[in-house]
């Protein structure tokens, strides 16, 4: 086979997996494109019932996760936010993307998805302008809508954000926020004091966030509204440490940087432990937080065979920040069925990898831009064990002398002395000194300076917090899940589709059928059955339309981890009254008393016990599928 | 005292409560105006980490209720929705304010509260644009914040949704969405898939909503971003009725229609029942709802004493709405303690009352508008039990005569036929038949219109349904729960204040202290009561910091229901060590083996004991407060 007919068979690969989880997604109310019925607009999606319960379920792990048991505290800010923080924050001026215009058509792309799209270039997004107009011309780049030539055509800055104006009139501008960091960064005047003031702390927040890309694409991927999941991790770069021990022996899947960039670069399997302690993972908070991410994405039914951490090429990464990774999904294929032992994919230019959180290292970065712009204090004081006494060398220039000299600039020459004395205390040696104000050098008197040496004592210090932002996008997570758990097999000899999700994160935990749908005395007990399951804090969906095949297949498809079924076998059961028990993956049954049934899924559910474990305990009905 | 007097005196009142409300809001983190370091914007409010946990736990409660014990579907759509949505939904014409501008200092009012606040009128809201410009002209009204004359401004019509323009270039224009609402009907034609096209089903969302408050105030209470817990209740009007019995006999507070045009009226008290019965509640869904939403809203909190339904006036309502009810919140005071009885407010007049839900009845009114403008059937399919046989005018028009005849107009006369035989059949008994096109009347031979009755037979028909829609402010409700639970007392001799607040709804259910912050054997037990506590699933924070009665005013006045503290005695217990319980509103305590405290709190929690049965059960430590 030729490389060329390779590769068209793995975009087919691609095009038929995301093709069939669309279809289901759409068939079993997972997402789907909103406002269809008005011709819908493009990169906004609705999650249906099961959608919204699955990211409801995931929402909840990573609080569980995240907030809770790292000890952290989340907030929820508005998603409608003012200019002057988007100024402050540096999106005003730089939350762009590259848009060429088609002088024919009229219809937007993005300039640098074309370039990528049509040479060898992989990294479009970090060339000048210039470099992109010029290989749009050198390539003859079309319009991907109606084929007329690009070249000529003026590559432009987009701003990314959804503009607004707040109240009547010209009024106010306002933004909606193309990341719920901003919501915690702003208010990290008052965040401090509910943390009395002691670094370390974490805040985080799960909602909305917003971008105007040019040309969505890629389904729920790449999409204009979507939501996030952010940690900002707030230190004192001198002192705070993560508990990296708890997590230095999971296991890793790193594609660092070095990797990148060489041509036949390949993964480096680790631990964290040794990653960071060989220097691969710069920062030990980075690498407690990769740690803990990896540990997280397992859990909620991520196949870590298709699951890598990528650090940043230099050029990819924010000038501030000192180190950055992602947490990458692989979304091309189809799973191996969980059964099945699932070869690692060991060549990292191949599938189809998306990003699917971010992991940061900002510096001080965002409170110190806040900190020039907004009228409050972004730093914390951290008190000394006990007071420090400092030698500071202070100036108290003699005024009476220096106003006659300097007139109006007298004020601005004391500044000038009294920072001078803090920067460079020998400049106050010799028997004059010189300051420049204004790009114009002034000599004043050492005496009339009066400088000299203080003891101070200082009982703390102000520190700007360094950040740490672990940022995942939930839609992203939602669709990495289901995509991961699709899985095709066949039953009874006929082909069946089901969704392989952790019990903690479906939908719909245990789903309930009379045999009979028409049958009074079935439905009453499996009515009561279901009672019972949502009294023990299990979600439950009841069905009793359609065959017993059909109302299993159902389930499958929406990844419901059980199905109990009442029928008149079981009611008639000598002793205690019975029902069936089918687990999803392998359809195997048991028959268990009806007495006994929310005792035992809960225990399953809260994993003190496995279906194995159930059908050794009980009869089986032996009926298999 | 005067009625001045005593009027100034209660708003005095009024804006005590709500100013200590607010403080404590922000100095305890539940909520704050959202980024005041860059001065802030009017109408934004962000939710600290108590508030978003109270706030949570509110939509929990709410979606355990509205959405799985109503066995209803939750959707998630976006924010941000197409023009053409609006167009449909009414909103782009009608969802306006009246705003009037001071032409002295440019500061924008709302018209219509200008002349409320000061004149007799009391729903301004209502009247027209004309009107109210004469009453600011008759009454000399002034602008609030300069003083100028109004008299002679234009009043004009202010759309409260916030534009913004999806997409590049001119781009689409979008808007946040004024309701959550709109996000389901638009996906009704999928939604009823999902229902198997069986009426009745409901479909729940919770999510924020945005309108552009011309002058916002009352702090949380108006703002321009909210959230919204919405459901939409669709039925067949002909057929579906509700569980009307589970709720007849919840007893209400109605202030009715009627009893608000008198000049003394008062209020109903009665039953659901009793009210539906009598027809004070003219629709049995929405009594069913509000039977419903009482029980709701006094098991999370809301002090019924403070609480009651009011009916719109029919100037309020929308012209498609048959029936309207608000559950209203009164705010101005402070609640009596929970141990007091408290008097009923027997003046529906007296009270600070706001809305903080809706209960209308809209008819078909959403989905038949949407079914007009958008390319979707927004109607159920619902097959008859049999097939029926039905008679049916039809027309079968001999077009080579009309051709002739009409000319390009011969179509439209067809149709008109068609019309004319569904509507009134008898018109075609004579020898002629008259139609009407375009404003002219037209004389056809009633042989060439071919009239007959058929017999046809139909499987079953297409229904427009019906919704019903409760639909709560999950802001106001936060608030009310926090103004209800404020309480005040004095505890050794000193103040106190504390938040009342449910076990259910309390953003932490027990704070853990070690007595002494620096001892280490008392901190490392009152840690791993954290993680056991933690582990039973209980909600939990741990304090060391400060001396024990500061710690307990922190909690007491977060709403913490349970303090748990690791003492050196209890640790020295003959026996089991043991740990005090002390209980919020009493400040009563109570020893406990400290193996025993995760059952035992958690039994209280999930409402299977009372703090007074372990008192019973434990020897109490005896020490008090």
């Amino acid at each position: 086979m030729s490389e060329d007919e390779s590769t068209a068979e793995a975009e087919q690969g691609v095009e038929d997996a995301s093709a069939a989880i669309t279809e289901l997604a759409k068939r079993r109310g997972f997402f789907f494109g909103s406002a269809e019925a008005y011709g819908g607009v493009a990169g906004f999606y609705t999650f249906g019932p099961q959608g919204a319960a699955l990211k409801r379920n995931v929402e909840d792990a990573w609080r569980d996760r995240f907030t809770v048991k790292e000890g952290n505290q989340e907030i929820e800010a508005p998603t409608v936010m003012p200019e002057p923080v988007f100024e402050a924050s540096g999106h005003l001026d730089g939350f762009d993307d590259m848009l060429v215009e088609c002088a024919e058509c009229g219809v937007s792309h993005r300039a640098d998805h074309l370039v990528e799209d049509e040479t060898e270039i992989e990294e479009a997004e970090s060339l000048p302008i210039p470099e992109v107009e010029e290989l749009i011309a050198d390539h003859d780049l079309r319009c991907p809508n109606c084929g007329a030539p690009l070249a000529g055509q003026p590559v432009e800055d987009f701003n990314l954000m959804f503009e607004t104006s707040i109240g009547p009139g010209s009024g106010q501008t306002g933004y909606l926020r193309p990341e719920t960091a901003q919501g915690i960064f702003v208010e990290f005047p008052r965040l401090k004091e509910y943390a009395r003031n002691q670094l370390p702390f974490g805040v985080t927040q799960i909602g909305r966030a917003y971008r105007n890309e040019i040309s969505p694409r890629k389904g729920l991927i790449r999409t204009r509204e979507f939501t996030q999941a952010e940690l900002e991790q707030f230190i004192n770069p001198e002192r705070d440490e993560p508990s990296l021990d708890s997590v230095a022996d999971v296991e890793v899947r790193l594609y660092p940087a070095t990797e990148q960039e060489k041509d036949d670069g390949g993964y480096l399997l680790t631990t964290i432990g040794e990653a960071v302690e060989s220097g691969v993972i710069a920062n030990e908070w980075i690498g407690y937080y990769l740690g803990v991410a990896q540990r997280w994405y397992d859990r909620v039914g991520v196949d870590m065979d298709r699951f890598r951490f990528r650090q940043h090429l230099s050029g990819e990464r924010a000038h501030y920040a000192s180190d950055c990774w992602d947490a990458e999904a692989e979304l091309g294929g189809v799973s191996a069925s969980p059964e099945s032992e699932a070869g690692e994919a060991a060549d990292p230019s191949a599938g189809d990898w998306i990003e699917i959180a971010g992991f940061a290292y900002r510096g001080d970065y965002d409170l110190s831009k806040h900190g020039e712009h907004a009228d409050d204090s972004f730093t914390v004081f951290e008190q000394y064990d006990e007071p420090k006494t400092v030698e500071r060398a202070v100036v108290e220039p003699d005024m009476s002398t220096l106003g006659p000299e300097f007139g109006g600039k007298a004020t601005d020459v004391a500044d000038a002395l009294s920072d001078l004395a803090a920067r460079d205390p020998d400049a106050f040696d010799g028997e004059t000194v010189t300051v420049e104000v204004d790009g114009e050098e002034h000599a004043v008197d050492a005496e009339v300076a009066n400088f000299r040496i203080e003891e101070q004592t200082e009982a703390g210090e102000h520190v700007t917090p360094h950040v740490i932002e672990p940022s995942f996008g939930v839609d992203r997570t939602v669709y990495t899940i289901i995509a991961h758990a699709y899985v095709t097999d066949e039953v009874d000899g006929e082909r069946r589709t089901y969704l392989a999700l952790d019990p903690e994160i479906a939908p719909t935990y245990v789903g309930v059928f009379p045999l009979l749908g028409n049958d009074e005395a079935l439905t009453a007990v499996a009515r009561e059955v279901v009672s019972d399951l949502r009294e023990a804090g299990l979600s439950v969906s009841y069905d009793d339309s359609g065959n017993i095949g059909r109302r299993y297949r159902r389930q499958d498809e929406i990844g419901t981890p059980f199905c109990v079924t009442v029928d008149h076998e079981g009611l008639e059961t000598a002793g205690a009254e019975t029902a069936t028990i089918r687990e999803r993956n392998t359809t195997a049954q048991v028959r268990v008393p009806i007495d006994a049934l929310a005792d035992e899924l809960a225990a399953i559910r809260s994993g003190r016990k496995a279906f194995d474990d159930l059908r050794a305990e009980y009869d089986d009905g032996g009926r298999g599928r």
